[in-house]
C-alpha cells in the first residue's frame, strides 16, 4: 500500500490536549494533527497559542529526523503538511519519560533546589499517563508491578532517553539553546520493538536561551510570562530558519 | 570497652518524632530511647499512645534479632530496658525505603487502586527524609544525582529490603498478621558497610489481622479509628507473648 493511499484521513482515534490522531487506509499508519490549543496544570489552565500547531509539527519532525539519522527509531514517516504528519501506528506505553539536565519545575520544587542548578547526572523520571490521577510520578518498581512495562523494555526506554538527551542537548546548544529538561513518550510497534512517539517541541521541552537564560518554551504560557507566540517563533527560526 | 561502660548516657545526639538518641562513652555505640509521642501527616497531627514506646522498643528488637539470625545486618547491640536499646552508631542514609505487598495509603491514592489489592510484585519506593519538603518520593536517578547514595549501595539497600520483606512477611503470617507495607532506614558503619537501623514496629509497618483485615498499626491513630493502644498491645501480645 502506498503512502499516498494512507493520506485518506479516516476515523479520529484519539484527541488529546494538543493533538488529534486519525486512522488511515493503512492499519499500520496514522495521521497526527497538531492544534494551537494549549493547556497547563493538568488541564486547569486553557488557552491558544497562535501558530503553535504548525511550529510543533515542524520542529518535532526536524528533531525526529535528526534522531533517526543518529540511530534512534521514531514513529515518523512523512510530513504531510503544515500541521499534519504521517506516523507509524503504535500502542503508546502509558508513561511520560522525563529527562532532566538542570533543576526546574516539579523537580526543583520536590527536591528544594533552586531552578537553574545543573544536576550532577541526568535524572530520568517516569510519570504514569492518567489525567484523573494527575499523571503521578512512579518508579520502575511501580511500573513493573502494574504491568505497564517490563524490565527489558524499561531498560531500552531509559537508555534510548539518555542517548536522545545527548543528541538533542548537543544539537540545541549549536542553536544557542540550553536543553533544561524534556518529556518523551514511546510506542510499541505491532511487530515488536519500541519507537520514539509523540512530539519534541517547546510544549514538551524546557529550552532556555544559552546566553540570557530567557525561557523559550511553554513555561511562558504556564507562568503567564508573556511573549508566548514570540518564543515559539524564535525556536522555529533558530531550528528551521523560519518563524 | 565493655558494653557496661557504654551504659553511661551522654549528650542527646538527635530527637525525632518518636525516639531520642544519646551518645555513650563508646564512640561506636549509642542509646535509642523510644517515646510514647505519636505524630502523623508529616507532624500536623500530634498525640500520645500510652505504652507505645515500650512496645515499639521490644517489638523492634525482637524482629531485628530474627533478621540477624537470618543473615541481615542490623544496628542492634543490646536491649537495655523497657524503652532503651544500645545500638551501633551509624550515619543514617537520608532515605525512607518503603516495601509494599498490598496497596494502601499513599500508593493506593497515587495509583488509584483500592486499599487491600495485592501488588503483583513487591513494590519498593524511596522517600527523601526531609520534613520541610514533606519527605518527597524520589527515584534511584534522583538519589544518585543528589549524592544521597550510589548505585552499589542502592543495590544493597534494595536487595536487603526485599529479603527483609520475605522474612518478616513469613514470620508475621505465623502470628496471624498480614504485612501490608513497611518503612525501613539504613545506616552506614564507620568502617564501611550498611546495616538496618531505625525501628520495625506498628509505627512503621501496616499490619492487618490476617482473618478480619482489622488494622493493628498506626493507621488507627492517623485515621482516628479508635482502639489505638489496644492495637499496639495486640501486636505485643502476638509477637512477644506480653501486652
Amino acid at each position: 500500500m502506498s503512502v499516498t493511499a494512507a493520506l485518506t484521513r479516516g476515523a479520529m482515534l484519539y484527541e488529546g490536549k494538543a493533538k488529534m490522531v486519525f486512522a488511515t487506509d493503512n492499519p499500520e499508519l496514522c495521521v497526527v494533527l497538531y492544534k494551537d490549543d494549549a493547556t497547563a496544570l493538568n488541564g486547569l489552565k486553557k488557552g491558544r497559542i497562535a501558530g503553535k500547531g504548525a511550529i510543533n509539527n515542524r520542529v518535532t519532525n526536524h528533531l525526529m529526523r535528526l534522531l533517526e539519522s543518529r540511530g534512534i527509531p521514531t514513529h515518523l514517516v512523512d510530513e504531510l503538511g503544515d500541521r499534519e504528519t504521517l506516523v507509524k501506528r503504535v500502542t503508546i506505553i502509558p508513561l511520560e519519560v522525563i529527562a532532566r539536565n538542570i533543576a526546574a519545575g516539579s523537580l526543583a520544587k520536590r527536591l528544594g533546589i533552586p531552578e537553574g542548578v545543573p544536576m550532577k547526572r541526568t535524572v530520568v523520571e517516569y510519570c504514569y499517563k492518567d489525567d484523573a490521577l494527575g499523571d503521578p510520578m512512579v518508579n520502575e518498581s511501580h511500573i513493573i508491578a502494574m504491568g505497564w512495562s517490563d524490565e527489558a523494555e524499561l531498560e531500552s526506554i531509559s537508555s534510548l532517553s539518555l542517548k536522545i538527551n545527548e543528541i538533542l542537548k548537543d544539537y540545541l546548544s549549536g542553536a544557542g539553546l540550553t536543553l533544561v529538561d524534556f518529556k518523551l513518550e514511546f510506542g510499541r510497534l505491532p511487530g515488536g520493538g519500541i519507537v520514539l512517539a509523540d512530539e519534541i517541541s517547546p510544549d514538551t521541552c524546557r529550552l532556555w536561551d544559552a546566553k540570557t537564560g530567557e525561557r523559550l518554551d511553554k513555561d511562558r504560557f504556564r507562568r503567564d510570562l508573556g511573549g508566548v507566540e514570540e518564543a515559539y517563533a524564535e525556536i522555529s527560526a533558530r531550528l528551521l530558519g523560519v518563524s
